[in-house]
């Protein structure tokens, strides 16, 4: 991958920024097998993977139709309605039903593309981890940690799958047919302040400020916020701010007093307490 | 691994039980040389992983010393000091600070002996994964989705570490010096609990019973609990009864009704209800 490639900011970047904040809850996870006249008609109510193993699956979404192969791998978004079936041979595949998201906004993903299928020869390395790990968790009397197991092959596929999108490589071809309720909230409103504080760190920004970025009346921005991200706007530039702290701090070329100014922060105290608070160590001590 | 290994139960299984609520935070990650007369003098403020890529770490913690070679992983837990040197030709490993936790419990795992060398034959296959995960993302720039893979890669090493330890194969033999805070609680006074919900699914359980098995006095033992474990009791019993209802589905050879009655529900109807907020689907459609 080219210098590039990897700078390129996207949208789908926040992220990567607020990956400490992003918890999987995995609801089931079960490996299936259907013979030839298998026909599904469903909508999930969670996010749901399929990694099919073998035949091919026929999934039709908003009427138009897609072919899952071997190895690829399936990204259903919630209620999205669709008709499944596997003419000819049948087909088996190991489905995972789950939540993704950041404090009580458990779907975070819904406005991107990221419902399709991923080719098998895109995400062959993190669909074998995953399927090793189901594999080890489907032992008889659950072997110690294998739960944990699951948890870490599906957090590598999703990060693959974002990193993909990241990229420019895949695009889900679902129709998301996503229609958000008003109470929701909509991450592509937020994205000119994820810009905006990228770009301002280092000046204090008011909320008055990102609420007009948004279009969002001041007395209903903060909430907004936190429906759609999860994390209030403060706790966001907190999370950002240290983010870039840590980034500074491993150049080993800045002083914390450059540091504290690169950040917005009034004086080198004020900045060593917030990283503190947040890394438990001084930033004099934290490389 | 026989089925018996499987079936053992063991203290550490409450992880596993647990898997849903269990976070990682990672707070710093990086490789590090030194050269033959690096001397460190050193307690650690959070959990810390060492993963030796090249020479040699002797490490000692309560007048003992260890040896660490490539490929071996270092777990220290926080607030124990140690002094390690690389005698000789030097050494270089990559490093992971973070914290293991569940809800604000964030050190979890401190009445488990865990810290030690894990030897290169027991965790070779995830100690890779992390390395694969370390360095995609310290990729330029910040490669969308690279901070999810590292915490995947260290889900995955925990997962190890911990499934070693419930399996008699690892534990670990660094002193630990813990002297845990009266307010933080401890899970081994939990422990007759676990075991004692684990066998009476099947009836209502009092606050006070559960007390008693603990030694607690009642006006305590919730907030005693929370501090050692992170959740509540009730949240406890009604995370092991839902992981159980799961467990009887993917059997498919029980009715809704006999799973209420197994786990101690009065009818079916306060099951599926009790069912349907964890899951977003009512037990019969659920497999």
């Amino acid at each position: 991958m080219s210098q590039s490639e990897g700078k390129r900011m996207t949208d789908i970047g926040i992220f990567n920024e607020l990956s400490e904040y992003i918890a999987i809850r995995i609801n089931s996870c079960r490996e299936e097998s259907h013979d030839g006249d298998w026909i599904e008609h469903k909508a999930h109510n969670d996010y749901d993977l399929w990694f099919v193993q073998a035949g091919t699956v026929r999934i039709q979404i908003g009427g138009i139709e897609h072919t899952a192969n071997p190895g690829d791998v399936v990204f259903f978004y919630p209620q999205v309605p669709y008709m499944a079936a596997s003419p000819g041979e049948g087909c088996r595949f190991i489905y995972v039903h789950f939540d993704y998201g950041i404090g009580g906004q458990q779907r975070i993903l819904g406005d991107f593309p990221l419902s399709g299928i991923v080719a098998h020869e895109r995400i062959r390395e993190e669909a074998e981890l995953f399927r090793g790990t189901f594999i080890r968790s489907t032992q008889p009397g659950g072997v110690p940690g294998s739960r944990l197991y699951l948890k870490a092959g599906l957090t590598a596929v999703m990060a693959r799958i974002i990193e993909l999108h990241g990229l420019g490589r895949y695009t889900g071809a679902f129709v998301s047919g996503r229609n958000p309720r008003k109470s929701e909230g909509s991450l592509d409103v937020l994205q000119p302040i994820f810009k905006y504080v990228h770009d301002h760190l280092h000046r204090s920004m008011k909320m008055s400020e990102l609420a007009a970025l948004a279009g969002i009346s001041e007395k209903y921005f903060i909430s907004y916020f936190k429906k759609a991200l999860g994390i209030t706007p403060g706790q966001y530039i907190y999370q950002v701010k240290m983010n870039r702290a840590r980034d500074y701090l491993y150049e080993k070329k800045h002083t914390v007093q450059q540091i504290a100014g690169y950040l917005g922060y009034p004086d080198p105290f004020t900045f060593s307490k917030a990283f503190k608070k947040y890394y438990n160590v001084p930033p004099s001590k934290f490389v």
